[in-house]
């Protein structure tokens, strides 16, 4: 269980980083935070999610546990600028959607007294802003922890202990490879795709026509476009290859369709039926 | 409003044949049924959706409106073998999911004195079997009428009227070639997505680790493999057209990942968050 008389401090209160303060709040730890925008900290310290709140970095020097949010680019910048000013024998950890290139960029620049362990909680949504922090939305997401061979045992379970802390419903532990590759498939390719479909034409005269399928298939058209261009480059080998591999089977079926091949149409159409029947939430 | 003195035939008793015949006799009018499967004709007579029922076409020459809900291809040869038993004066109308070469292929195989009516009643899902029938899933349903330039307002109205019977939520009137091109763009398209997506890897190992946004794209390749080949089969120039559409955004995307064209993608994520927002369920 993770030790209350940790100090901790979020850095960034945004929708991840106010939902976690809220989380810990509930679930009776106290924790401190760090946003470059004032009225995200008053928001958080009125809320009472947050006991300290600072538009600086001064909060730092005092803390156990370091837990970023920030979006991926920016965490970048922020840890070459403060990667430094972290107090000896503490952990950071952090949020970020795409893990290989993080995990190398913050580890070049803390104190080798300091320990890094990556964290991914799968719990993003297409809101930004403290205002629409929820932690409830942590009690039915995965977290993925993704340590590197230099990771200790103390570290692992630290992130552990933070996602039992905010109630997650599920742990998994993946190399950092391992969850490049399965976001560049399961989160960045269908985000590319919903994208492609919505803006490959002009459709604003369909609405009226539309059924549940293409509400479906574009419900995550309406993305942060802040975030994900970030994430995508940062993760653009894994991701290109996805595509590409996409594309093949997209050419491969619509073959099949010029051609005419009942036959293998529907030997792909019992696939695909079995192999989502396995997808089915239980 | 459908008037209850015309005797009304329902040719085939599955899904959509049994949701007709079940819409129909909960509005107050008796309609009769055909389907080949004895145990789907008996289904209908035990649920009291139809007066009379039969494995056989002896029906046709006393009904002032066949309703049929063949499958495309089944439907082609069903008309040429039984079109001609069509009483004189009588409308055909159907429910299937592409157009233009039905309305050719029905038109050719009619009697002079006989009308048919193209209608699209999209309310389609998953399952297949009368024992899935379920006519109030027509309340929040689209109603599409595809009338051609030799169709008359009678036919026209009461193609209306069955769909104000079985209570559709919505009737539009689209010509075929509208029909179709739409229809290749929002449902055709969107299902080769799904099942592409589904079937491009070897993704078992990846369900704990599955969020929305995949289930959310992929619910839809739980497909009928023998209804859709034929639907994508009748609707291939369409279809083709659509699919190179997307490949063709896809493609451009994917250089905007490769070169870190990080301003461009804002952009596309802005386009298709503003177009997303239109689609949103009012």
């Amino acid at each position: 269980m993770l030790d209350k008389n940790l100090q901790i401090t979020i850095v960034g209160l945004g929708l991840l980083g106010g939902s976690y303060a809220q989380g810990f709040y509930e679930a009776g730890y106290t924790v401190n935070g760090i946003d470059t925008d004032e009225n995200a900290v008053q928001y958080a310290l009125q809320q009472g999610w947050i006991k300290k709140g600072s538009t600086d970095v001064s909060l730092l020097k005092e803390s156990d546990v370091v837990i970023s949010t920030l979006y991926p680019l920016v965490l970048k910048e922020w840890i070459q600028a403060n990667g430094c000013l972290l107090k000896a024998g503490s952990i950071i950890t952090d949020v970020t959607g795409v893990k290989r290139q993080i995990i190398d960029v913050v580890n070049a620049n803390i104190p080798e007294t300091v320990e890094f362990i990556a964290c991914h909680p799968m719990a993003g949504r297409e809101f930004r802003g403290i205002q629409y922090a929820d932690a409830h939305r942590f009690h039915d997401a995965n977290f993925i922890i993704v340590p590197t061979e230099h990771n200790t045992k103390k570290a692992i379970d630290l992130a552990e202990d933070i996602a039992h802390a905010l109630k997650f419903q599920r742990i998994s532990v993946l190399t950092a490879e391992e969850h490049d590759e399965m976001i560049g498939y399961l989160s960045q390719l269908t985000h590319v795709i919903a994208v492609s479909l919505m803006n490959m034409s002009d459709n604003e005269h369909l609405v009226s026509l539309t059924g549940d399928s293409f509400r479906d298939l574009t419900r995550i058209a309406n993305i942060n476009e802040k975030l994900w261009p970030q994430l995508f480059i940062l993760n653009k080998d894994y991701l290109v290859k996805e595509i590409d591999g996409f594309i093949h089977e997209m050419e491969s079926f619509k073959q099949m369709i010029e051609t005419e091949d009942e036959e293998g149409m529907k030997e792909k159409l019992l696939q695909s039926t079995e192999r989502r029947k396995k997808f089915d939430r239980k």
